[in-house]
C-alpha cells in the first residue's frame, strides 16, 4: 500500500513563487535600505533608491505598453541605468538585451531587427551609432516601426551630445524615470521559465546567435556565482567586466542578492582600478586576461601598492600567462580562472589558480589545472565528447573531445534559429564547441612564454593515428627572423617537449594572424574549420 | 505587435533539471572525489565513498520495494547513517522522516503510524525504543504492516546492543548498504514539488503535526543558508545541532554544495566541541543556546582556548543572555542569531549579534536587535500582522503583531492535516504564531539578567488600551524569596523599567512552572492561550 498523501500538498501562495533575480532588489531595499547600492562618480544610490529607481523604470515602460513579449535594447558602458535595466526591464515583464558598444552600426541594426526591440536605451556618447543604426533599419526593413528612444545624460561627458539626443526627440533616462511610478506594483513572471536576458555571440561567417536566459537560471546563476567564488553579504564589486557580457556573467543580479555595492566605471584604466579598491573598499571584480595584463603593467604612479586589503578577480577565457598570474598574486590579488560561455550564463566551471604550482614540473600543473573542471552549482552535467561520434571519450587527458554540459544554467536556445538549437543541444546536451582533455589553453601558456611568439592559439586537427592532435596556429613578435620556418617550427616543437607531456604538444604550427571578433576575442571556429581543411595529420608525419 | 518568440524556447533534457540537493552529492563526488565527506570518530568516508553508500542505499530500499510515495523514518543520533539518509532515501524517491530521539515509544508510535512507514532506520543504542514503538503500533493498529527494520551499529558502543536487534530480525545497516548497487541510477524527481523530508513538530495539546518538505524548498535553503552565513566552498561542520532537528537546518545538504566535511558527534560535550575543533580545523556549528551555555561554563581541562581560528556559531531560538553571547566572542566564536521554524526548513531570519552593542543603552540595542527580520534569501515576503484582524500593524516597534512569511522556502503544508493547512496558509501568508515588533525575546533577556528569575518567557495579552501587551511567565531561582509576590512583581517591573523602553515592561506577570515540550523548547502557545484565559488588562490597571 502506497501512501502517496505524502506528495499530494498542492503548492500556494504562502509557498510557492517564481525564481527570479528580481526578488533579490526587493530584498535588498527591505532589509539594507540605506546601505549603498551604487556609486559612479559623485552620484551614490541606496538600495532603497535603487528600487523606487527600478520600479519608475518598469512603470515607464509599461505606461507606454511595452512588457511581456517585448525586448528592450540597452546600449551603454558600465553606468547605473544599464545596471537599473537589469531590474527595470524584466520588472515590466520585458526582456533586457544589453548590446556590446563596441559592434558597429550594421551589426547593431541587425540585432535591432532581428530582436524587434521596441526601445532602445542609449549612453548619450553612443547615441550617433544608434542613430546610425536605426537609420540602416528603417532603410532595410520594410514597415520598420522606430522603437522608444531614451538617451542616458551622463555628468562626466560632453553634455552637447545629450542636447543633440534630446533634440533629435530622445527622451532623457532621468526624465523617462520621472514618468514612471515609485511603487510600480511589479509581479514576479508566472512562469520562471519566461526569459529575462537576450545576448548576441560575436557575429563572425555566419549572422550572430541570440541567446535567449531565463528567470530562473538567472536566479540559481546569481547564488551560484557567488558561492562559488567565496563572495559574500555585502561584496563591494567593481564594475571592469562589461555588463553587456553576459549581463556581466549575472553579477549584476548577485550584487544585489548580498546587499552589496556596485562600483561603475565608464572605462577601465588601471589608475581607476586601483583609485576605487582603495576609496571603496573593493572585495571583488571581474576582468578579461587584458585587463590584467594592464593592472599589472601600470606604472608606479598609477598604482596603489600594497593593496589596503586582498582583492578577488575572477578572469575567463583563455588563462593569462602564468608570469601574469604570479604578478597578480605578488599584488595582492587572488585570481580565480573561469570558464564559461554567453550561453552557460557566463563562466560555469572554475580552476583556483594557486601560485605555488608554479614550481611545480609542467604535467603536475597540467593535472592541477584539470581541475578547472570543477563546475557551478546549477550546472548539472559535464561531460567532454568526441567531436565526431558525439561519444564520451575517456578522460585520460590524451584524447581530445568536445564539452557538452546541461543544467539548469544552460541557456533556454537561440532567438529564431531552430537550425541551431538543434545542433547546439543534440542528443539532450548544450555543445559548447570548446575542446577539452588536452588543455588547448594550457598549451598556449606555454607557447607564449616562447621568445618569438606574440600570440598562440591551438585548436584540434584531424590526425590519421590520434583521431585529432593539437594544432597550433602563431603570430610571431616584431623583428623575429622568420626566414627559415621550418627551423623556427623545430624550434618551437622542441621547447614545447620540454615544458608539456608529449601527446600535448603540437603537431603541426601555422604562422599568420588571428581572426578575432570585434571584442578582441580569437575566433577558435574559424582556425578549427582552418586546420579541417588542412586535411589530416599523416601518420607518416611525426 | 508583440513579438512572442523571445518566450517560446521550449525546456529540454540540456538546459532543465528539477532542483533537488542530491544535485550537491553528485557534484561532490565528481569535482572533490577524495576529500573527506565525513569523519565519525575512527571512521572517515570521501566524497566519492559517501556517494556510493548513498547510492547502495537507494538501491536497498528500491529493491524492497520502497520509494515514491514512502516514508522512511530513522531514529538516530549525529551519525553517519543519518547523514547518507538524507541523500539515500530521497534517491529512491522516498521521504526521509528523522525522528526526535527524545521522545518516548508512545509519540513516535503514533508518528511511525501517521507517517505509514515503510522502513524504520535506527541506531542500536535506540532500538530497544524503536521495538517499543512497534510493539505500540501493532497493538493500536488494526491490520499494522511491520515496517522493514534495519539497526544501525556503531563501534563506540556496546557490541550487545547491536546483536540483540539482529536477533530480533533487524538488518545491520551495512549488510543493507552491500544489498544495494553502488552504480544505481538515481534519478532527479519528476517534479521538485516532489516531498523530500518529513518532521513532526513537538506535540503539546494536539497530536505532533508532520511538516513535509520538498526537493526545491531544500535545494534553495541550502545554499540560502550557506550565503546567509558566509559559508564557503570547503567549510568544516561539526554536528552539535541533531541532524533530526529540520534536517540540520538544511546544513546535511549544504554540506554536500560546499564540497565541505561533516564532522559527526554521537553526543555534544564542551571537550568533545573543543577537540573536534582543533582536531579537524571545525569552521562551523549550529547549536542551541543551552549548547552555548556548556562550551562557555566548560571546565578550563575541557577547553582548547585561545582557538587556534575564527569558529562561526549560528544559534537560533530564544537569544542565548548578552552574557554568554560576549563571553563567546571572547574565546574566538563569532555568534550568529537566527529565528525561524520547521516550518520555514529551519532559521530563515537573521540577526548578527554584535559584541559592540553590549554597551549600548537599550532602546538602541532592541533597535539593532530588529534586524533579526533579515530574511534569508528564499524567503520572499516576511510580514507582521494583528493575530485579531490578520491585517499589517505598523513596524513601529510598539504594536505587537504575528510574523508571517511566505517563499520558496516555507513547507508544502502538514501532512494529512487539512484543517491545519486551512490555518496555517490563511490569506496567502504561512502563519508563525510567534509574535514580533516588541521583540518577547529581548524582554526576555532583560528578565533573565533579574537576580531571581530562573526563566522568563513572554507572550501576547489582550489588552483594553493597547489590544495586546507583554505578559510574562516566570519561575523563580530556588531559595528566593515569594512570600510577598506583589512586591516581587513590582521589583521585576521597576527592574524592566529600568533597561528597556516603557512600551515593552510586561504589565503582567506570572509566577509558576513553564510547560515544556519533550526537547525542553517552552510551550508558548499554551502560555499564549493561559493569557487569553486570564482576560484583557484594563484600562485601569497601571
Amino acid at each position: 500500500m502506497v501512501v502517496r498523501d505524502i506528495d499530494e500538498l498542492p503548492k500556494n501562495s504562502a509557498n510557492y513563487t517564481a525564481l527570479t533575480p528580481l526578488w533579490f532588489l526587493e530584498r535588498a531595499a527591505q532589509v539594507h535600505p540605506t546601505r549603498a547600492s551604487l556609486i559612479h562618480g559623485s552620484r551614490r544610490y541606496t538600495w532603497q533608491q535603487t528600487y523606487q529607481r527600478c520600479r519608475r523604470f518598469a512603470s515607464a515602460l509599461s505606461r507606454r505598453s511595452i512588457g511581456l513579449g517585448n525586448t528592450v535594447a540597452v546600449i551603454a558602458p558600465n553606468i547605473p541605468a544599464l545596471y537599473e535595466a537589469h531590474f527595470g526591464i524584466p520588472m515590466a515583464g520585458a526582456v533586457l538585451n544589453p548590446v556590446n558598444i563596441r559592434l558597429n552600426a550594421a551589426t547593431i541594426a541587425f540585432l535591432l531587427g532581428h530582436s524587434s526591440a521596441a526601445a532602445v536605451i542609449v549612453d548619450q556618447d553612443f547615441f550617433t551609432l544608434a542613430e546610425e543604426a536605426l537609420k540602416i533599419c528603417s532603410e532595410k526593413t520594410k514597415g520598420f516601426k522606430p522603437p522608444l528612444l531614451v538617451v542616458i545624460g551622463d555628468e562626466n561627458c560632453d553634455p552637447k551630445q545629450l542636447r543633440y539626443a534630446v533634440g533629435k526627440g530622445a527622451i532623457e533616462y532621468e526624465d523617462f524615470l520621472e514618468s514612471g511610478d515609485p511603487e510600480y506594483a511589479w509581479k514576479p513572471p508566472e512562469d520562471e521559465w519566461q526569459s529575462i536576458a537576450l545576448g548576441y555571440t560575436s557575429g563572425t561567417t555566419a549572422s550572430p546567435k541570440g541567446v535567449v536566459l531565463h528567470h530562473r537560471g538567472a536566479y540559481l546563476m546569481s547564488l551560484s556565482g557567488a558561492l562559488i567564488w567565496g563572495m559574500n553579504e555585502g561584496a563591494v564589486y567593481l564594475w571592469t567586466l562589461p555588463m553587456f557580457h553576459c549581463n556581466g556573467w549575472c553579477y549584476t543580479w548577485t550584487l544585489a542578492a548580498l546587499c552589496g555595492t556596485n562600483i561603475c566605471l565608464r572605462q577601465v584604466a588601471a589608475k581607476a582600478v586601483y583609485e576605487a579598491i582603495a576609496k571603496y573598499k573593493v572585495t571583488h571584480f571581474c576582468a578579461a586576461p587584458v585587463v590584467l595584463n594592464t593592472i599589472v603593467n601600470a606604472p608606479p604612479e598609477d598604482t596603489i601598492l600594497p593593496l589596503p586589503h586582498v582583492v578577488h578577480v575572477n578572469t575567463a577565457g583563455a588563462a593569462p600567462p602564468p608570469s601574469v598570474l604570479a604578478a597578480m598574486s605578488q599584488r595582492g590579488f587572488r585570481v580565480t580562472h573561469t570558464y564559461g560561455l554567453s550561453e552557460t550564463y557566463g563562466p560555469s566551471t572554475v580552476c583556483a589558480w594557486k601560485p605555488e604550482w608554479e614550481s611545480l614540473p609542467p604535467e603536475t600543473q597540467a593535472k592541477l589545472n584539470a581541475r578547472q573542471g570543477v563546475r557551478y552549482i546549477g550546472l548539472e552535467g559535464l561531460e567532454v565528447v568526441s567531436t565526431t561520434t558525439m561519444q564520451p571519450v575517456p578522460a585520460d587527458g590524451k584524447t581530445i573531445g568536445e564539452i557538452v554540459m546541461r543544467g539548469n544554467v544552460v541557456m533556454k536556445g537561440y532567438l529564431k534559429n531552430p537550425k541551431a538549437n538543434e545542433e547546439t543541444f543534440a542528443n539532450g546536451w548544450f555543445h559548447s564547441g570548446d575542446l577539452a582533455n588536452i588543455s588547448s589553453v594550457e598549451i598556449e601558456n606555454v607557447m607564449y612564454s616562447h621568445p618569438a611568439i606574440l600570440e598562440a592559439s591551438v585548436v584540434a586537427r584531424p590526425d590519421e593515428k590520434w583521431g585529432e592532435s593539437p594544432c597550433a596556429f602563431v603570430t610571431l613578435k616584431q623583428g623575429v627572423d622568420a626566414s627559415n620556418e621550418q627551423r623556427l617550427v623545430e624550434d618551437i616543437i622542441k621547447f614545447c617537449r620540454a615544458k608539456m607531456p608529449a601527446y600535448w604538444v603540437p603537431k603541426s604550427v601555422v604562422f599568420g594572424p588571428l581572426p578575432k571578433t570585434a571584442t578582441g576575442k580569437i575566433q577558435k571556429h574559424l582556425l578549427r574549420a582552418k586546420a579541417k581543411e588542412m586535411g589530416p595529420v599523416k601518420i607518416s608525419k611525426l
